[in-house]
């Protein structure tokens, strides 16, 4: 039997530190070393997350870099305390490191401050990092001591754009709006997310201005070679707690027929094991993945010249605790849906 | 003290019979006299909507025109059974006529067909329909011997375009999508409005097939003069009941600054009655006006050559029976807003 | 035509004051005079609800106990700053009064501050308040310089109970369960309102611990003669903003039967304008009586000697605010429905 | 390593077949061998459920007794067509079986018949079935040739009340409301499960008169030795899809200690796999529980005499399908838990 994979979570108290233990406690192959919260300090995990079967002896811990890099070979960046900046110039190095924060999803200290109007803090990392969507960067992230783990609304468009794009179907100018569940906005209480906010509700925010539209740019025109594509990205936020459901227009270079685009998709997702395309006549819904790494994705050649394309994942599982679980299964050697299903 | 308008609603047991009745209970110059219903025949109208301060002398009828074209001078068709095909051949000219369905939004006989794949069976009084959308139709309304109600979902879209629109900014392929209520659907039982296929979930349907995109298209190229648009539009239903919560992405013609778009929907929204534009920095929410006939409007200058328009409307009431008591004032040559707030 | 009442609202920014001012803007005889919030002064009343058909020109003040009581007649006390206590202090003897808090729900000073665990500081003025639930006290309601407004959860475990009471067929120990949409915790951010803990939820709070027990027994055992019920009350709450819905296990003195019952609940509500006594075979519903002033009855003789009542409100209406407004009619010699449908 | 359980399931194209199926899909020790669909047969399994790790060779097949009980050790039965009576003839003593309908709960079967309306038509087996509640019956359940699971609202209620009935703390008379998510009612369409009439709505239903009352006082007062409990029982629905709050107002012999009593409760569950008792002063809230085989249980000594139990499960697991397996676990000798977490 392989060895056991030693694993440490900083910042283990929000949800996706909770993602994470749900996954990590039914993982075959990990043991969990450390489980950081400030807050919690302390208390014994199982109590925390008492419907995962969690070994009763771990306790939260306030976070020192010493005993996480000498307890865990692999460790998540789960929103820690005060930010990853600090923890990846702690451990890098000394663990592998996969970083559930946006702090290096770009490559461009400078891309960076622009879409988040903060300094960057560790810039020295950005080249070694790598962009954890294990659909395009799989060899990468097999390799990365650093892995970023991607938005939740990146993935879900990336993985509705990206076959048709590689095929060199696309170009241009594509739109796309979006609706998470309120569990985007964390637990941290605020007028923004109260039930009387959310419930019945459906607002969009941050229109054309989410930072996660640069992610966008970064990954199709940066990380990816030849891209010159430019996004309209409008959010929206609803009133269930889980899921992302996406609709992405993309113009076509020319007048693609939908069987065509959909032989496409088949032969991109053949492989994979988290991403079910469901061809044309099926639309994605959020109830048939929440709770699940997958994304799901639709096609229609809705009119001459422009397909729409549409996802459904799990904000917290595929776009971020989930992602994150199958990262490191590649950078551990492991399939990638290792604990997942 | 003005007469009493004499209303007959023809398919009162409905969604949007219901709200007509909720409406037309407080409206101070409404006279009920007709309410038809196939299944509820003989039975009091006041016991079938309890919440509402109705005569207890009024009971449900099956349809018949000799009484309905007597008794009433207006009549409401909303979703009449067989059709209001047929209600229109019977009434039209005895009694002035709002027409909830889709059957008489279009001008030609033939787009009718292609969008919805039935024979249009009255396409004699097509070219007396007139589209009853206040906002850019007033006047026509006011004489109309027949108005076919907007869609639900081309209100949200065409308030959210037209004053960018109608202001030359605009050009080519607008992309819109929109997330419905169930309401949306209709109250007969079905897979698709069970509960479990709605609560906590959100999926899209018709994906660039649904015949509103017709509507809009009609509208923009044909009822106005001079467009060339074309419509990628995307319906979406999510498990809150009423509302609708619309993303409209619209290329400019040259780089528009969202001040400059902020003050042509300033100017063209200043003396309407029911639509709100919320200028740069707000969005519209369905909380905002659902229950009521407002439509709130939104606008972000997102990228070069691109407006976003976002709108919210409460799809039974601007987006169905209070769209049409706004006909009716218009019709009757009453203020717009009687018994509407 | 009558006078037109002159009204005051302190504390109008909260979920009850907002519900005052939507059936008053609607209200025939009401001008509202004054609207005072400590947060919001300056601001036009009209621009922040906007959805109702306010004056223009009325704007939102500090509170001025001399303003108050020259501008106005009638003033309600809805969750007003600093508490309740100083305002009837202030304005008692010169308008007369409805308080929603529930300051002036007990008639003795030690009942409230058992209940509260704080102390009462205005005693002096317990002896004139009386109870506002129009059902039982209208005609002392009518001539009273001071209404207190009933608690929502009371209002609806009393109209359930006092026609069986009333006719001697209940006895000794009373158990009520009642579940009530998160608007009853109010608007203030806190861990409990966040929409995370409300949606698709449902818990017990204060499990025979919550105030209202102590209401119910002095309304049932002290403001009422000869009563000896003790009342054991189990609040929830669940992620729907409005409304409550209560099951009452009521012991009978005598094998009571079923029809018996009914006729005694349908003669003692016979002329009531908001209660609806749905009679054996029906039961209420939430969504029923939602944004409006009613509350619904049901009755099941479950069991011998055990009558199982229901009912249903919305308890932002006849749980406060529409209470109030039936409340004010009464004071002001008007029909009790006036304004409220 | 254990030989594997053979494992079949009759009927596995409902909520409560695909819950079986989600948790056997990662249950250690379960081989999946059939699994029956009348509608669905020919079908892959893992074609229909797509988020569980089904094996891709196994479809479904009409009901076929002799290949049920040539391929399968045990059959979970979950609402097989026609019903559980035709297979529990078909298959007893050729397999063990859990029967999760009603249809084996009582002992006599005019108790059966007086419930539910209906003919028992396999009589002859009610004496060799045992009622499938673990923290009672686990002993008999371990020897059982089938199991007749318990209802999902008397697991919830029974869990509640047992630790103080066999303490010999109740007597009489013991009233229970509890709440249901819309799963309750099955996945058929009808009025009663769309979306408008359960969003943002809550309704009693066959108040006094559900089937379960009677399952209450089969196991209390027949199944367990002299008991004489009197149940009334209020059944309410809501618009959440899982789970079940319950709240039981149970007479005490003498005036009770809270903490006298929760020591019974904590020495009761102080063994059981998945029944947490919360102890004085928290309450078991849904979202805790969703997804799990748990029950979480409150006490508060609410007034004289009177304890308040409260419990929370889901619906369809520890309410159904989880309790299903735990009962397999406890016939085929593993530990309760397997596969439960």
């Amino acid at each position: 039997m392989a060895d056991k994979l030693r694993i440490g979570i900083v910042g283990g108290a929000g949800y996706t530190g909770g993602e994470l233990l749900r996954f990590l406690s039914s993982h075959p192959l990990a043991s969990i070393e450390a489980v950081t919260s400030e807050t919690l300090a302390g208390r014994a995990v199982a109590d925390h997350y008492r419907n995962y079967d969690l070994p009763g002896t771990l306790a939260f811990t306030r976070y020192d870099p010493r005993e996480i890099s000498d307890k865990c070979d692999f460790v998540f960046l789960a929103k820690p305390e005060p930010d990853s900046f600090t923890q990846v110039r702690d451990l890098a190095g000394k663990t592998r490191l996969v970083d559930l924060s946006a702090n290096f999803r770009y490559a461009d200290a400078g891309d960076f401050e622009r879409a988040y109007g903060v300094a960057h803090r560790a810039p020295e990392f950005l080249g070694r990092a790598v962009y954890g969507l294990p659909e395009i960067f799989a060899p990468e992230i097999a390799a990365a001591p650093l892995v970023a783990n991607p938005g939740c609304y990146p993935t879900a468009i990336l993985l509705a754009i990206l076959p048709a794009a590689r095929a060199g179907l696309l170009e241009g100018s594509i739109c796309a709006s979006a609706v998470s569940g309120f569990s985007g906005a964390g637990r941290t209480p605020s007028e923004a997310n109260m039930a009387w906010a959310l419930v019945d509700n459906l607002r969009p925010y941050r229109v054309g201005a989410h930072p996660h539209s640069g992610e966008l740019e970064e990954v199709m025109n940066r990380r990816l070679e030849g891209g010159n594509y430019r996004f309209t990205f409008v959010p929206q936020v609803a009133g269930f707690e889980r899921g992302i459901s996406a609709v992405v227009f993309a113009p076509t270079r020319r007048d693609v027929g939908e069987e065509e685009a959909a032989e496409v998709y088949r032969e991109f997702y053949r492989e994979t094991d988290f991403v079910r395309f469901l061809g044309p006549g099926r639309q994605p819904e959020i109830r048939m993945v929440a709770g699940t790494n997958y994304c799901d994705i639709g096609l229609v050649a809705a009119s001459p010249g422009m397909l729409v394309l549409t996802s459904a994942l799990d904000n917290l599982v595929k776009g971020a605790s989930g992602q994150a679980i199958q990262n490191l299964n590649l950078m551990a050697g492991l399939p990638g849906r290792t604990g997942l299903r």
